[in-house]
C-alpha cells in the first residue's frame, strides 16, 4: 500500500523547507525524471536480457534498482501533484485503455503488435 | 491510496493472457520505462518553465501528460516485481538518503547543490 | 568537418582491443545513447531557460556539456556504423521530410504544431 | 564526412524561417534529444539483443532508425551550436579520456568495469 497523499505531503515540506519550490514546475520535474531514468539504464544497458532475469539476485544491483526506482517514483509524485493528477484514477483509466487495445486474442506472444503499454 | 499489490497481480495477469512474459525482463523494461518518460517530455519540451506551471489547467495536456505518468508507474510497479524490489521500502529508505544528502540549512534555495533529488 | 569512417574505425578498434564488441549491439547501444541524453539533461534540469541560453559562458558547464554531447555522438555514429546506416544520408532525408512536415508559412511562431524536429 | 558548420547553418535557417528561435534554448533542445533517443529505445525495447543484431535487415525497422538517428544528431548539433562547442574538438577529446579511463587491459571482456564509455 502506497499512501500517496503522505508521499505528496512528505515530497512538498521536503521542497518547502529547502526553497526549491522555485525549481519544482512540470517541466523541470518531468526533464529529473527522465534523467533518473537514464540512471535506471545505465544498470541495464550492457547486461543480457537473461542476465537481467537473474539480476535481482545481485544485492548491488539489487539496491542500486531500488534506489533509482524510489528516485522515479517520488519525482512522478511530485509532478502528479504539481498536475493535479489523481494517479490512482491516473492508473485506472490507462490499464482500461491498454485493456482496449491489446486484444489478449489479437496480440498473443507477439511483441510487434505494439510499442507501448 | 495504491494498492501495490494488487496492480502487481493486474500486470502479472496482464502479460500473462498476452504471452508478453517472455519480453517482460528487467532491461526491457527499463527501456519502456525511459521511452515513456521521453514521450514525458515531449509534452513540456517546447513550453516555458512558467507555461508548464498551468499547463495542468489545459485538459489536453493534463490527460495527455497522465496517460504517460501512469505508463511510467505501470512500468516502474512490473519492473519492482521482477527486480523482487518492496516500492514502500524502497521509498522509505531513499527519502531518508535524501533527507540527509540535502541538508536544509546547506542547499536552501540552491538547485546548484543538488542534481538529484 | 567530421570524418565519420575514419570516427568508425577509432571506435571499432577501441571495441575491438576491449572485446567490447560482445556488448555493442544495437539494442544496448540504444540504451546507452539514451542514458547519456539523461546526462545530458541532468546539467539543465534545474535551470531557468533564460540561464540556459547563457550556460555557454560557464566554463564547467560548457565542459559537462561538451563530454556528454561527444558520449552521444560517439555512440551514435557506433549505432549507425552497426546498423549500415549512413550518416550523411540519414541527415539529408531527414532534413527533407521536416521541410515538408513544418512548412515555415503554417508553423511560424507556433511550438504547438509540433513536437518533433 | 559531415560538413557540420553547413549544418548548422541549415538548421539555423531552417529555425529562423519558422520563428522558432524562441524555443531553441539549450534547455528545451536537451529535452527534445532525449525524447528522441527515448523513441529510439521503443525501436528496441521488445527486442532480444540477439534480434538487434539482425535488425540492419529490416527495412521498415532501419527507416525508422535512420530517423530517429537523424533527428537526435540535429538537434545534437543545434545545441552544440547554441553552446559555442566545436564538435571535433569535444569528440578528440572524449576520445582521449576514454582511451585513459578504460585501458584496453584492464577491462578487456568485462562490461562491469564501465558503465559509460
Amino acid at each position: 500500500m502506497l499512501d500517496i497523499n503522505h508521499l505528496k505531503k512528505i515530497l512538498q515540506e521536503f521542497s518547502d523547507v529547502r526553497d526549491w519550490n522555485q525549481f519544482h514546475n512540470p517541466k523541470n520535474l518531468a526533464m529529473a525524471l527522465a534523467g533518473e531514468s537514464g540512471e535506471l539504464l545505465e544498470i541495464f544497458q550492457w547486461m543480457s536480457d537473461k542476465d537481467s532475469n537473474n539480476a535481482f539476485k545481485d544485492a548491488d544491483i539489487k539496491e542500486k534498482t531500488s534506489h533509482e526506482i524510489a528516485d522515479i517514483l517520488l519525482y512522478l509524485i511530485r509532478l502528479a501533484d504539481l498536475m493535479n493528477i489523481n494517479l490512482s484514477e491516473a492508473l485506472t483509466q490507462k490499464i482500461l485503455i491498454n485493456n482496449q487495445r491489446y486484444p489478449a486474442h489479437l496480440v498473443k506472444g507477439n511483441a510487434k503488435k505494439y510499442t507501448e503499454y
